[in-house]
């Protein structure tokens, strides 16, 4: 990727339509640069005007004395392609088109967007927009935007599909306190989206961490490629709205965007370290405690408080959040016991008491925060009648300070007796909340980021063998030299042999005494199956027998299958009855591949059998991602199946190194041919040692034009 | 219960410990009193002093000139007892005693307050406290506590059994213009308790929301009771801490209530109608909306909104949160169509677009506001360049007015900016979010309540006919007469037939002839069990034969079970060995039975088998609503067992009658028999026809003294 230099700190902007008249956008744009003190050259644009806001006007690009970085276009939407064509032959590197009327509205302004992007890559600027806001950087600083005030300077990055959204939260961050690096308005993403600037954002000096609100991603691949490399640089935090059916229905009318499964966004935000929020104030206060808060070392979280209600609510929430209460070393409990009055609880949370002033909350911090048992602190407050919120709050702030490498939160719980108190820790930079669930939230995202970074695998991939893929090719060839995209049972098998996935193999019969050949050679007891690329439920046509346990049993289901068969459906055209050997022991579990259309193929595993859709005991993973047994094992953890799995109730275990094989050999399958749209595997049954398919459901997409 | 309105509209106050120094709060009593426009006499009693706060001050309550209604007493808790004595000689009504150092010390205290407690009963006075803030009524009105500050009039009785959390809310409340009737501080609740005043406020004609705050419920059954009745009126929030482990420690170790398990509270609270919560903002959240809010006829949730992004969000939390998108009539679309912008969004969520401007949004509010389809209304504004907040929010105002009958809420996506517009809407009651996700949460607290006083059932109890509680009794009587709790399966057979709850019999015996002859009798498969009230683990010792198809078989099965339990146990005593059909068929469901300290019995269905614990696909009520078909089956369908009873993939479904009646016979056998500690039928097997239980576990308690 390019660097993207030239759009935060450009040495000229060009503003194309800059005004005289304050209504106008093209006036915006041109004070807010201004008044944002931006030190570079600024030149407006507009064939009508000599001189706008004391600067020289120039009639056109072209007239500028020199080459200028970064041009804002604020021009009617028909003159828009002319005026970024006049800035491409006057060597600009960056445009940022805030006119609208493009592939929002459909129809023409698609084609007319298709035109804007041309004209871009034909004279190599990149683009910001079209239908987009702007974009500011407070350390530059530069706000070439058309949006209301400039925010404080601070570390956090706000990246925004919505313009509308981008406003809001500039305005409510001036209530707020919070300071911002940069914010991004992406309008249309014609050229330049979120991608682009994640990157841009991780390698900011300026920025700490990467807000954004997104409706859809641009490149699935490259957004999971290029967040899990920025993770490891800076926490990401998106909202990324349509997760409701009708939530999506109305992302794609307002944006045009095709939407991937709400279940593949949340794969791939896992994947890569994306921490993804559903509610637009835990963006904020988790970007709060990521901007002013060290990494914790560990989810253990010890609580000092005056009011014992208020404590046991954060405690409830602690647990609720899969957090733990930290348990203090005995030095400490001793020196509490010692110091604090003996109604004092001072096991954790520690209660000091309704009568507690400032220098009661100091001993108590300091102890806490001493132990090494703790990770986290929260510091609760209620009004009581001789509480110090002004000196508890510089108490906190210098707590903060001597203990650095700890996060601590405050919550004030009150209003105007706390206001001074909360002012002075807002401030100071200690993310300070009413209430304790939102600072216990906060508190988890920044140990859930911590554990990202942690636990960043380092395990190699496993290198797979015995994968024949002229055998899938072939089986796949057949299938469409058939006219068929769902394979067929024994086609199926094949492919699963071919990846050496364990299956009890499925064999194609023509006659009975090959079916009682067949028998012999697998052994007993066997199924048959009737195979025939009309016939989906076997069973409705009378098309199974099971429980077949001799030579004579397979002779006569044979031909009872074929009688029913014709009989039923006289002119499906019929290949032979399936034989595979019966296994029934194991735990039964799934195993499937979907492919989504922004992410590619996802892996799924759960628990096996007719209840897989009842239960939804499942976990699923990109297939990109399964390279390593680390990998798998997490996956297969998530569920239920792996309490199964390690022996439920007495069971013997089962054989986790076969099913972790043929997840990674799935995988593999599923990178290997991105043709494959759709495959079940279920049930495989897990043996105590081994694991055998019983059931493999394939289908492929057309191949070729 | 007694009428509680000598606490809130006393004619009389005496302030016993009533002081001149303004650090005592003794004097804040006073100061409050005064200072909250008390209308009544006011009578601080101190020996000490002869005027306090220009009134004239007693030696002794019992100097004043004419009886008091309430005392408030505020003394070293040394002389506590004294001076309850004195009140109640001297025909006091009501105490609420502020003083501290009882219950919540232990030891000592646990003593003084059960003798402060007899005082009370003895003279027939009603008690709030000990340890305790006091209680408000703004109607009447009077602060008769220490808290700084008197909230606003308004509709909502805050009932909090942390005195901290009470200061917090009431010093919070004061920045959000939400208006109070009543505050209520419930202490040590030594003689009334939340229930009490539960039952005041739902009388209380000025109050129309009740909030509580507690940490554990004091009487269950009337609880439930209260609640139930109270919940026919207004709506009840509360929030109940100590959910977690670690939570419910913090809160015993807090006040020394014994917490009853967080299960029992959902459940209990579920039926009683009352709304839960476990976030402090969702509290007043929900508040303000009930405060302010007619309730709605349905779910479905109209959006009108100035910005694409935000209504995104917003559609995706009200699918998260179960309710529905309003769908328009075609009149509502075309007149949407006819009267908007080209680019608008005329369906649901109605973009109007960013250069909407306060016509706009009346006419498109007016719109859906007249529309059939839609019950409630949320209304988006972000700050883009053209907005008029406060103009529009004068036309959601008008619009409440004009269409009453239907909720509608504003949110105000930014900060500075939008305050004006938000200010008036506040002002107006129109209960207005920063963000979506809090507003639709507010939509759906109306909306569950509105069901619950919809669906409130008129279905009449099922009589149950052919209980046989004597041969119950006889059992127990067999059992403990034997000193064992824990039923035997023979026995627990016997109960299950007494109550008429379908088993396959099991029968007790104790030579092989009789297994033969039983066997015969029952019909084949049976199963033999070895029976003795030594073996748990039937299994473990060989003591268990299944799939036993004819008399020979079961002849010898006998012989070798009781061959291995004498070799593996041979001092235990041995009964004999049961005999039981084998039923294969049917979906496997568990019924059972636990008791809860606070609420009793609670009966628990789900699926059945082995995976019980695995899936805890279980649904939860207590034994005492289990009177109807309806509430059975209600129960039912929240489980996913229930989509297997319906015909899961092509099965039958299974006898829905067989099972609520079996479901309505244990709720039945629960509530006739208080001495069952535990019971579950585990596999109940549901048939297309019938059903049968397998497996039944019965502990009862320890009877006589």
């Amino acid at each position: 990727m390019k660097n993207l230099d030239f759009l935060f700190t450009p040495k000229q902007i060009a503003v194309i339509g800059a005004s005289k008249s304050p209504q106008k956008i093209g006036y915006a744009i041109i004070d807010n640069i201004i008044k944002s003190g931006y030190q570079g050259k600024v030149y407006p644009v507009n064939p009508k005007e000599k001189e706008i806001a004391g600067l020289k006007c120039y009639p056109a690009i072209g007239e500028i004395p020199e080459k200028v970085d970064l041009a804002v276009l604020s021009v009617p939407a028909h003159v828009t392609l002319k005026a970024a064509q006049e800035c491409g032959e006057a060597g600009v590197k960056g445009l940022i088109v805030i006119t609208a009327g493009f592939k929002e509205v459909g129809g023409e302004g698609l084609k007319k967007e298709k035109e804007l992007l041309n004209v871009c890559r034909r004279y190599n600027m990149r683009m910001i927009g079209p239908n987009c806001v702007g974009l500011m950087d407070t350390h530059t600083p530069l706000n070439a935007s058309f949006a209301r005030g400039f925010p404080e300077k601070g570390s956090i990055s706000f990246i925004s599909q919505s313009g509308a959204m981008l406003l809001s939260i500039l305005d409510w961050s001036f209530s707020r306190g919070l300071g911002y690096s940069r914010f991004i308005s992406l309008g249309n993403k014609a050229d330049l989206n979120e991608i682009d600037f994640i990157e841009s954002c991780a390698k900011d000096p300026n920025t700490k961490v990467i807000l954004c609100y997104i409706e859809d991603v641009t490149d699935g691949d490259r957004f999971v490629k290029v967040c899990a490399e920025a993770c490891k640089l800076k926490p990401i935090i998106i909202l990324k709205s349509g997760t409701s059916a009708a939530g999506a229905q109305a992302a794609s009318s307002h944006t045009g965007a095709l939407a991937g499964s709400n279940r593949a966004y949340d794969t791939a935000f896992h994947q890569s370290g994306v921490l993804r929020v559903s509610d637009m104030n835990d963006l904020f206060d988790l970007a709060s405690a990521f901007a002013t808060q060290p990494l914790p070392a560990g989810d253990r979280v010890a609580i000092v408080t005056n009011a014992g209600g208020a404590a046991i609510v954060a405690t409830d929430t602690v647990e609720k959040y899969g957090l733990q209460m930290a348990r203090f070393s005995k030095e400490t409990i001793d020196k509490l016991r010692e110091n604090l009055p003996a109604e004092s609880n001072i096991y954790n949370p520690v209660d000091i008491l309704g009568d507690a002033r400032e220098e009661r909350y100091r001993f108590a911090l300091e102890q806490v925060l001493q132990d090494e048992n703790v990770d986290n602190v929260l510091v609760l407050l209620c009004p009581t009648a001789v509480i110090e919120p002004e000196k508890t709050a510089k108490t906190i702030i210098e707590m903060k300070n001597a203990y650095p490498q700890k996060p601590i939160f405050a919550v004030y719980m009150g209003g105007q007796a706390l206001a001074g108190g909360r002012n002075i820790l807002i401030q100071e930079a200690v993310p300070t909340f009413t209430f304790p669930e939102p600072a216990v939230r906060a508190v988890q995202g920044l140990v859930r980021y911590a554990n990202f970074k942690k636990h960043r695998t380092t395990a190699k991939p496993v290198q797979l063998k015995g994968l024949d893929q002229n055998a899938v090719k072939a089986t796949f060839y057949d299938a469409l030299k058939d006219r068929r995209l769902a394979l067929l049972g024994y086609e199926a098998s094949r492919v699963m042999e071919a990846y050496g996935i364990p299956i009890s193999k499925i064999e194609l019969a023509t006659t009975a005494a090959e079916a009682q050949a067949i028998s012999e050679k697998m052994g007993y007891p066997v199924v048959l199956k009737i195979s025939s690329p009309r016939i989906a439920h076997k069973t409705d046509v009378g098309g199974v027998e099971i429980g077949l346990h001799d030579s004579k049993a397979v002779a006569k289901a044979f031909e009872r299958i074929m009688d029913r068969v014709k009989h039923h459906l006289p002119d499906a055209p019929i290949y032979g009855v399936e034989v595979q050997k019966m296994v029934d022991e194991g735990v039964e579990v799934i195993i499937g591949i979907s492919r989504d259309v922004q992410f590619g193929h996802l892996v799924v595993f759960g628990l096996g059998g007719i209840y897989v859709n009842l239960f939804e005991d499942v976990s699923f993973r990109l297939a990109s991602a399964l390279t390593t047994r680390e990998a798998v094992l997490e996956m297969i953890s998530e569920t239920k199946a792996y309490s199964l799995l390690k022996g439920y109730r007495g069971k013997k275990p089962a054989d986790m190194d076969a099913l972790i094989d043929a997840i990674l050999r799935t995988a593999r399958l599923a990178r290997d041919f991105k043709e494959i749209t759709e495959m079940d595997i279920n049930p495989l049954r897990v043996h105590h040692r081994g694991a055998t398919a019983l059931d493999v459901k394939i289908t492929i997409e057309q191949a070729g034009l």
